[in-house]
């Protein structure tokens, strides 16, 4: 299969690569880095990304930001960046990317941990994550020609730990590898609107 | 108790009112209609709305627009309003009702069946739903003073049949009244943090 994945050389990209590069033509996409470049809160970047890319089997999203903040500093504005990059920013992957994508296509997103444990300061994310989870089951049932959307949910990686302890302590984490198996069985498989979850 | 209700001549919130208003103040707030007026999808007129209101024990809301439309039409923009309306709408609610609100205050969203039974046209409405249900689980377990949060999450109501079988052939609904019991439970009861399902 050809595989865009978008955010190719973060953690958990990184990890997906290693799982599916043996078996699979991998698309390295990221901000800055990678076999081409996309902002996925622009929807403009996000045609340009494929009309050079061009058509696809397997579409796969481990980007998006999303602001940490206690909820008694937000205010309305604090929300708006997880709205546009880590929640528009995949739907719009699907809305734009569909064109693109080959009969039984799968696309990939990634949501996380926060909607199911909430942490202190995890307001945005616990409200973009479940967003995404609620997206992927309702879009999955009105694709046509076998395209299929699902979502990633995995609580910390074990390689993020020395950055985001403080903020999760108490979760065990898991491994990237184990995480971009849940990838993996998005891609690979058939199952279409859910929500795998990892940890 | 004194509480605000938005939405307060809807389906639901006429429900609600006769529910509550046998033991409560119900200070009655809608679009157009009602004791004060309030178009949720604008901030300034929430800041305008508590102005006039003042201090309040629990606020419902019972009100929120999204974009109902085949996902084979959709694009970015008709998932805006569901975004800025229905969901930022209530979550702003919060974020500027707080400083109102007086210790051990209630708010209480509504979301609704259509991320946890998708229907043909639900995607951006799922999306919404899926995304308020996933703050109040994390907003709650930041607040401070005893305030608290909840959501009711009610399949599709008797009285609304007239007009939305079609799009929800196979589902039982659920009459006003029994919807009503669930924003009871939230504003009435201690619970914070949850989901009220009903039907």
């Amino acid at each position: 299969m050809k595989i865009l994945l978008i955010g190719a050389h973060g953690t958990i990209g990184s990890a997906i690569r290693r799982e599916l590069s043996p078996r699979h033509e991998i698309v390295e996409i990221g901000r800055k880095s990678g076999d081409y470049q996309v902002d996925i809160s622009d929807s403009e970047s996000i045609r340009q990304l494929f009309a050079q890319t061009g058509r696809f089997d397997a579409l796969i999203c481990a980007a998006g930001n999303v602001t940490f903040a206690a909820l008694a500093d937000m205010s309305e504005s604090d929300f708006a960046l997880g709205l546009q990059d880590k929640l528009m920013g995949q739907v719009n992957l699907l809305l734009i990317g569909r064109e693109f994508a080959n009969d039984g296509a799968s696309f990939t997103f990634t949501s996380g941990v926060i909607n199911r444990e909430p942490i202190r300061t995890g307001s945005s994310a616990a409200l973009v994550n479940a967003a995404l989870d609620g997206f992927v089951k309702a879009a999955a049932i009105e694709l046509p020609r076998g395209l299929r959307v699902n979502s990633v949910s995995p609580t910390v990686l074990e390689e993020a730990m020395d950055k985001y302890a403080p903020y999760f302590r108490g979760f065990k984490p898991v491994s990237g590898a184990d995480v971009a198996l849940a990838y993996a069985k998005s891609v690979e498989g058939l199952q279409t609107g859910q929500t795998f979850t990892v940890g």
